[in-house]
C-alpha cells in the first residue's frame, strides 16, 4: 500500500471551537497503521517510507463549519438492511444535540430526491420524531436505486443551504457522493459529503465490518437452525438455504459457524463444479453423505456458482448491479436429477430468505455500531472532511477515501481464520 | 346434524383401576355438545332428540388396557408442524410417568417405520431421552408421506405386541389410522390406535384449534412487518407475502390481524379476479392505492387464486394432496405488467415463506395446547377408544371419530368475526 | 346458574341500519350457552328454565348510535399488559373505519384523564397515528391506578358530547366503568360504556381467555429455559422463577407446560408448606432431587405460599390490590438455610420476571385476539350496549354483565386438565 | 508497553508437520501490533525498540504435540455467559476432525472436576454428542466456582495422560491455568495449558471483545424497551434496569445504545452523587427531567455507585470477586424518598436482569466468534503454547500471557468514542 492513497480531502482549514464537551478531541493527524505486523511495519519505517493508515474518525477539537449557520441532507439508498433507522437516529442526535445544527432535512428516495423533478419533498428530523425509529426495519426516509445528475443535486443543495450531506448506501451510493463532492468543489461550495457505508455483504474493501450484517446473520441462523429441522424430518431430507451475496459468501460463511448445522457452505469465492470425480464435485460427494446419514443442510450465497449457468446476456439492477442467475434453483433441480437417476429418494426444502433477513431492525451491538458510525460521520463533516467514506479498521473508527473504498469488493480469503473455520465445521 | 355421528368405537369393558393420582374423572358419559346456541340445544331437547355432541375426553377411573401389560407406539407423518416434538414428549411422558407403561417406542419415519421393508428400527423414548426436544422444531422420529398396507403394518404390531398406537399427521394420516384400526379389528387384535391431528392450517373439521397453527402465525407475522418496511423502503413498494394454506386461509387471515401493515389478504375461500370493473379486481384496485399510498402489503395463501392459472392436469404429491400451482409468482408477474403497462414504477419484494415458518419449535401457549393434547390421547387411548381423533370444541379436548374429522376441511367463513375483523383491517 | 345473572342493559331501542358491510349480522337474541354438558342442558329444558347464556357478540343489523353524531373514548387503566396497543388500534379502525364515527379520543393516563383536575388533554386518535403502534408494548395512552369521581367524570364526558366509551383495566376498571354506566344513566345521558377486560394473569372468571396472556406465557417460558440452564450450570443449582400470578396461577402453569423443564410449580391455588413429613412438604421433596439430580427449576407465582409469611397487617396498591410479600426471597433464604443445615451446598439463581413479561408487544394469535376483541367491543357500544364487558366464552366472543365478570376471580381448578398437565410434567 | 510483556512459553521446539489442510499457516513469528499510531509504531522503530505485539494466532506448519498420542480435556469455570456451549463444540470439533485427537474428556463442574475428591467422572466428547449444544444456554460440562490444589489437578492430568488443557472462565480461571501450568513444568510434564477468556462484562485487559457479550448486550436491549414502555405506561413512570457489570460498565452502555431509549447510564468507571447542587447529582437532575417529561430510563450496572453505601465489612464470593451492594434496590429507595418529600407522585418499574441476560445460547456472530476463538486455542495447544489466553486484538486472534490479560480490568475510557456515544444519547 502506498500511503498517499489515504488521504482525506478538507473543504478548508478549521478555525471554529467544537462545541463538543466533555470529550478527549481526536488530534488532526491521528492514524490508525492499515498494517498489525510488526515486521512489515518496521520495513517502512527503515525504507523511510510513511506507514500507510488511515486518519482516525472522532471530535476534532477545531471544526470547519460553524454549526448555527449549518444545514444539514440525510439520505439513503440501495437496498434495505438493518440499522438504516439507527444511523438516521443518531445522525440527527448526534447533529442537533451535540452540535446544535438547527435543521436537519430527511431527503426521501436516495438521491431521487434530490432532483426536484420528482416532487419529493424533505421531512425536518427531530429528537421527537426519530425517538422509535431505532425499533423499525428498513428507512423512515424510503430508498431507490439508480443515478441522478450531479449538477441538479448540487442545485438542489445550494438551493437549499445544505452543506453537510450524509449519504448511506452501498459502492454505488458512494460514487454518487464523489460525483456531488466534486461538483461542489466544481461550484466552489463548501459542501462536506459524507457517505456511510451499508453493505448486508460485509464486502466493502478497506472496512472491516458493515452496519446490518450481524443482524443479517443472526436471522439466516434461526432459518439454518429450520433447514436442519427439515432435513432431519424426512427421509432422505435436504435443507437448501440460500441467502445474499452477490460477490462476497460472508453471511454463509458466518451463518454457517453461527448454526453449525450447515454442511456445504457454497460462495462465490470458492468454485465448485456439479459432477465429476473431483474433490470439489458437489453432487457426488452429497450423495455419499445421503447414503450415510440421511440427511444434509447447504447454505449457498446467491453469487455462488455463476458459472454453472450457460452462458448468455448479462442483466443489471437499476444501480448495475449484475443480477444473479438463481443458483438455489439449479441446485435444487440438479439435486433432483441426480437422484432420481440413481433411483434414490430425496427430499428438498427450499428456503430462499432474500429479503426476510434483511427487513427487520438492527438489534443489540449492530445498533451499536450503527450509533457509533453515525456519530463519527458527524464528526468528519463538521471538521471539514468531505468526498469520503466513514469506516472502521482494527479497532477503530476510521476516514476512507471513496476512491479506496469502492476500488475493489471485499471477499474471503480462503486461506484465512474465518474460510479455515467454515471448512472445520461443514464437510465439503 | 346427527348426535350418532359422534359415536366413538370402544375395545371393549373397561375394567382396570387407573392408576392416575389426584385427578378428578372424566366420567364415560361427559358430553361437549356441539352447538351453543340456546335456541337450537332446546330444539333438540322439545324434539325428543339427543343434543349432538362430542364425548369429553380425559383421564377414566376405569381404563382398558393394562397398563403393566402396554407397549405403545408413537409416529409423525406429514409435512412439518411446530410441536411435533412436545407432543412426542408429553405422550411419552404420560404413558411413563402417569400410566407406569414400560415400553415407547418412537417409530421413524411415519408410517413407513411399520413396514419392516424399509429397514428402519424404532427407537425406544423415555423421560430422559426426550427432555430437551421440545425445544427443538421438526420431529425427532423423523415424518414421511405416502402410505403403506394396513396388513403389513398391523402384522408388525402384532408381532412387537404393540396395544396403543399414536399416530400424528393430517388427514391423510387420520385415514390410515383408521385402516389400521380396521384391520386390527378384522383380526382380533385389541389395538388402540389414536390420531393427533396435525395441520398447520388449522383446516380439521369439527375441531376448533390446531397444535403449531398459532406459532406458524407468529412467524408469518414477523415477515409481514419485513413486508411493510420494503414496502415503505422503496419507491411505490410493494411487500408480497405468501403462507401456506392450501384449501383454507387461515394462516393468511391470522397473520394479516397479527401484523396489521396487510392491505390485502387473499385466500382460497374468498375469489378474486385480477383485471376487470367489479370490486373484485385486485389489479385495478391495487394500483388506485398506489398511485394514493406508494405502499401496500399483500398477504396470500398457497391456495389462493386457483382457478386464475390456465386449466391442466393437476399434479398431487405422495400424500394425495393436490399441488397448487404459484399463485405469489404468478401475482408478481401480473403486478409488474400491469404497472408497466401503465408507465408507472412498481418495486415488488417477494417473500416466499414455505417453509421457514413451520420448522420451528412451537412455544408458549402453543406448546402448552401440545402437552395437552398429547395427554388426553393417552387418557383416550389407555380407557380402550380408538379408530378417533383427539379434539378440541368450546373449550374441552374431545374425542371425534375419524370419519367426521376427516370429512370435510374446516375453512374460513366468510361472513364469520375472523373475516370481518380482516377485511376491517385491510383495504380489499 | 340463573339465567338472569346474564342480562346486558340497553340504552334503548336499535333503530339505525348499521353501516356495516358484507357481513353476517348476528341476531339480537344470540346466545352462547353458559354449560356445554348435554345432560345439563337437557335438565335446564325439562324443568322449564331458560338455558343459562352470554349474549353473543357481533355485529347487529340496527344500531342504537348514529355514527355520524357519535364521539368516542378509550382509555387504559392498571398495570402494562402485551396488546393494549392492539386493542386501541383496532378500537380506532373500527369505530373509523367500519362505522365511520368521526371523532376518537385517546384519554391520557386512565379514569384520571377524565378528570379536568388533572390537566391532562386528550389525544385525536386516527388510522395514521395508530398504525404503528402495534408493535411497540405498553400503551400510548398511559395508564394509572386508582379512582376518579364518577360524577366528575360522567361531567366531562357530557361537556365533550362522548357517547361510546371503552375502559381497558381489571376489574377494578370494570367497577370503575359501571359507576360510569349508572351515573350516566342518573343524568338521563345515553352513554354506552365498554369495559375491555385486560388481566395478565387470565383470572377474570366468566371469561376464558384474557389478552398478553399468551404473550406473557411466551416471555416466562424462555426464561423458565434460561432458568434450567443455571441450575444445569451450577454443582447443585436450583433456578428459581417468580412470575407474576396474584391470586391465580395460570401464568406459572402455562409457563411449566410451555418449557417443561419446570420440576416445581407453585400456584396460590395449591396450597404447601415448607417443612415436614407430608407429600406437600417443598423442602424434603426438594432435598431429595437434589441429592439425586444436583439441579432443579421451580417456577412459583407471586401469590403462591402467602400465609408462610408471618401475619401482619395487609398492604394494598392505589387499586385496591393486596400487595403480596415476597414469596420467591422467602423462598431463597429458606432453602439457602435448609441446605446449610444439612451441610449441603446449593446454588440459588433467582429470576424475578415482574415487569420483563408484562412490557413487550403482544404477537402472533395473541395479537389477533386483541384484534377482534376490540371490534366486537364497538359492536356492543355501537348497538346500544352499556355497563358491560365484552368477554369469550366456549369459541365465540360474548357480552358479559359486569356484576358477573368481577364476582369473584376465576382459578387453576385442581382437578383440571390444566393442573393434571402440570402435575404429569412436574415431579411435586 | 514493553515488548518483553508479550512473551508467550513454548514446551519445546515443534517438530511435527500439522495435519491440517488447505490452510495457509501463520508463521510462528507472525505479530499483531499493540499500537495502531503510526507516530507511536515510528517512535519504536527510531528508538531501536521492538514493536510491542501480540503472537498471532493461528495453525502452524510444525507442531510440538503428536496428535495421535494427544488426549484433551476442557472445563469450564465461574457465571454462565452465552457461548460457552459453542465453544466446548467447536473446541471438540477442531481436535476431533482438524488434527484428530483421539480422545476428548469434557471436565465436570469447572476445576472441581479434576480433584478426585469430588467424584465426578469426565465425558467423552465427540461429534454426535456435541451437535445439538450450541442451541443451549449454559454449560453442558457444568461450572463451578473455587480453586482447587494445582498439585492434585496435574496429578489427575498425569494418571489421565491429559497433555492439552482448556480452561474457559474468567481472570480467576486464568489464574488457575497458571498455577496448572506451573505445576506441571515443575513436574516437567509437557502439558499445553490454554484459557479461554469468559467474561459477560467484556472486561479482560488486552482482549478487545469477548464471546457472550453481544448477546448479552442483545437481551438487555429488549428489557431496555420494555423499561421504556413501561416508564411512559405510567404517570411519571421510570423504568429502572440493572444489568451485570461489577468493575466496567460495558453491558451498561452498549444496551443504552442498542436500545436509544435510556436516558441515564451508570457505571463503575463513572463516578455521581444522589443530591447536591452539581451536574453529576443524579436526584435533582432525574426530578427536573421527571416535570419536564413525566418519564425516563434508568440504566445501572451492578458496580456503579459502589461508593454511596455506608461503609462496611466487604463481602467476597468463592472465586474471591467483591460481592456488590445492590445499587438498584438503593436508587429505588432514593427516588422513591426523594419524589415523596417534594409531594410528587413517581411509579418506578425495577427491572433486575441478573440471570436473565446470561443463560440464554449465544447467537450470530457471538456464536461464530465463539467458533473462531476455541479453533484458535486449540491451534495454540497443539504448537505447543501454555501458560496463555487466546484472545483478539486489533481484527486477529492473538496469544496473550496469563499474566498481561489478569494484570488490571478493561474499563469504559470516559473519553472513548464508546463513551461519547453514550452521553450523545443520554442526558445525564
Amino acid at each position: 500500500m502506498d500511503s498517499k492513497e489515504f488521504f482525506i480531502p478538507r473543504l478548508g482549514e478549521a478555525q471554529i471551537a467544537s462545541p463538543v464537551q466533555a470529550m478527549e478531541f481526536v488530534p488532526d493527524d491521528a492514524t490508525v497503521a492499515y498494517d498489525t505486523s510488526t515486521a512489515v511495519l518496521e520495513e517502512y519505517v527503515k525504507n523511510g517510507q510513511a506507514i500507510p493508515a488511515f486518519e482516525q474518525a472522532g471530535p476534532r477539537k477545531l471544526i470547519y463549519h460553524d454549526p448555527a449557520w449549518s444545514k444539514a441532507a440525510i439520505l439513503t439508498a440501495g437496498g434495505l438492511c438493518p440499522g438504516l433507522n439507527d444511523v438516521i437516529k443518531f445522525l440527527t442526535l448526534t447533529l442537533k444535540n451535540i452540535y446544535h445544527v438547527p435543521l436537519v432535512y430527511g431527503i426521501r428516495y436516495g438521491y431521487r430526491g434530490l432532483n426536484p423533478a420528482h416532487g419529493l419533498a424533505p421531512i425536518q428530523l427531530n429528537e421527537d420524531n426519530t425517538d422509535d425509529i431505532h425499533q423499525q426495519g428498513g428507512t423512515i426516509l424510503g430508498s431507490s436505486r439508480g443515478e441522478e445528475s450531479a449538477e441538479i443535486m448540487v442545485e438542489t443543495l445550494a438551493r437549499m443551504n445544505i452543506n453537510l450531506v450524509f449519504c448511506i448506501g452501498g459502492d454505488g451510493t458512494a460514487r454518487g457522493a464523489h460525483d456531488i463532492a466534486v461538483e461542489a468543489e466544481r461550484r466552489g461550495l463548501s459542501i462536506s459529503v459524507i457517505s456511510i457505508p451499508k453493505t448486508i455483504d460485509n464486502d466493502i474493501a478497506f472496512i472491516d465490518k458493515s452496519f446490518g450484517f450481524e443482524t443479517a446473520v443472526y436471522m439466516a441462523g434461526i432459518f439454518a437452525a429450520g433447514a436442519h429441522n427439515e432435513a432431519k424430518g424426512a427421509y432422505n431430507g435436504i435443507g437448501l438455504v440460500k441467502v445474499m451475496g452477490r460477490d462476497s459468501g460472508f453471511i454463509a460463511a458466518y451463518a454457517t459457524l453461527a448454526q453449525s448445522y450447515v454442511n456445504y457452505c457454497l460462495v462465490p469465492e470458492s468454485k465448485f463444479v456439479l459432477d465429476g470425480d473431483g474433490p470439489d464435485a458437489l453432487l457426488p460427494h452429497l450423495y455419499k453423505r445421503m447414503l450415510e446419514k440421511q440427511h444434509a443442510v447447504i447454505m449457498v450465497a446467491e453469487g455462488a456458482g455463476q458459472e454453472l449457468f450457460p452462458q448468455g446476456e448479462d442483466v443489471r439492477d437499476a444501480s448495475g448491479n449484475l443480477i444473479n442467475k438463481d443458483i438455489g434453483l439449479l441446485l435444487k433441480d440438479r439435486i433432483n436429477q441426480y437422484f432420481k437417476e440413481r433411483n434414490t429418494e430425496v427430499n428438498i426444502k427450499y428456503f430462499d430468505l432474500a429479503y426476510t433477513i434483511r427487513s427487520v431492525a438492527a438489534h443489540g451491538a449492530d445498533a451499536v455500531f450503527c450509533a457509533m458510525l453515525a456519530q463519527n460521520a458527524v464528526h468528519a463533516a463538521m471538521a471539514g472532511r468531505t468526498d469520503m467514506v466513514v469506516g472502521h479498521w482494527n479497532g477503530h473508527f476510521t476516514h476512507v477515501p471513496i476512491a479506496l473504498a469502492t476500488r475493489e469488493r471485499k471477499k474471503i480469503q480462503l486461506n484465512s481464520p474465518l474460510w479455515t473455520s467454515v471448512k472445520a465445521s461443514t464437510c465439503f
